[in-house]
């Protein structure tokens, strides 16, 4: 497996064609290949689709100043926005369930400061899409078949350190499901599934870097060309022991 | 970045020379070059070093067989022994903290049937400690001097799959920090920390996979020799809030 770094990607703004952008820093690097996967960073999409929110234009409510204890409270109105619940707080952090299902730190909104303006960056509305999208783009432009990842640098119960995993995923599956594992008496434990796609966001993470300007990565060599969604990475709530 | 696997490395008895087995895996691979990480799995390790528990040995107290539920009570008294809290259980699925500080499925203990015989594999009583001795045999055989990874497939809160983790790590260092994220009125939200061993040991698993007997991989290409621990990866109990 190669892991290659996609350089030479500008500062983004909305309406920039990120795919036309990848295939040419991919290009620089020697071009796609059949079942590459692209990974990038979720700030470059969001980015280009707008979900971004000028920090000025924010009224915080009463419940955003109690969250952001020390913080800004216009910071902690957008999480709010954000979340559909909040898993736990200390603040100003804060643990929540994003729309989306994702449980992550401040509900994935970042701070960024483009152009001297304070702005909040926020996830993607549907990262399956936002992957569909780039997938059927680069395809159209480079006639490669490749998978996409949406992937984001998220926190981990009982764990220090950030690793990547996949937001949004196309034209791979990100679950790989091995045979059961079986006790010695038999009885079948739990099938064994292995959340392979956010390996590899994990592994794009490590040439990418968060302060070297590199928003995407060429991950080569696996076979997992299928059909998914990053949703099916989310653990049903009813499975869920820590919710 | 690339990630190598390393083949042809037998099934593996207590007392195995491992270092010698992964430097003549490595030279059939190409070579090990200055700064590569191997990665080499959990159970591979606690083999050699007899780590390893005969089910038939085994007798279960009163509490493992109510924590054992449908499941075989003998394997839940060895989780119990292995265990320093339960986290979570929904018979016969638990999650335990280990001696070691580890938060996992089953405080780590695997199932496996070696030339017919029922045996249950422990995690290596010092993790780091076995990636030190890997590595200082490493470089007497070869004269590289190489970072270790000893990994395992760890379950998450909230996700569904596993990914690989590091639990013990020699010669690299396993967070790598950031400047602290900042809010727009100037706050500092946190150190921005990276768990880059546990990305290397998810992008190791990639090429190793569970069932086809590759038990170690070469991750090349990455500068992060230096020092520290797999416990360096553990959330401090202060300032965990999930537990």
């Amino acid at each position: 497996m190669r892991v290659i770094p996609l350089r030479g990607i500008p500062e983004l703004e909305e309406g920039d064609d990120l795919a036309a952008l990848l295939a040419s820093a991919a290009a620089t690097a020697g071009g796609l290949e059949h079942a590459d996967i692209i990974v990038v960073a979720q700030k470059a999409v969001s980015k280009v689709e707008g979900r971004v929110v000028h920090l000025g234009s924010v009224s915080p409510s009463e419940r955003a100043r109690e969250l952001a204890g020390p913080g800004d409270p216009r910071r902690a109105e957008v999480i709010l926005r954000e979340s559909r619940t909040i898993v736990r707080s200390r603040p100003p952090l804060v643990i929540a369930e994003t729309r989306h299902g994702f449980v992550c730190a401040s509900a994935g909104v970042d701070a960024s400061n483009a152009k001297g303006v304070d702005t909040l960056v926020l996830l993607p509305l549907d990262p399956d899409a936002s992957a569909a999208r780039l997938r059927d783009r680069l395809h159209e432009l480079t006639g490669a078949r490749i998978g996409v990842i949406v992937s984001d640098s998220f926190g981990r119960a009982w764990r220090r350190g950030t690793t990547d995993v996949a937001l949004g995923v196309a034209g791979i599956r990100p679950l790989l499901s091995l045979a059961g594992e079986v006790d010695a008496a038999g009885y079948e434990l739990h099938a064994t599934e292995i959340a392979v796609a956010d390996e590899i966001a994990g592994a794009a993470e490590l040439v990418m870097g968060k302060t070297a300007g590199i928003p995407a990565a060429i991950v080569r060599g696996l076979s997992l060309e299928g059909v998914g969604r990053g949703s099916d990475l989310l653990m049903p709530r009813e499975r869920d022991l820590f919710r």
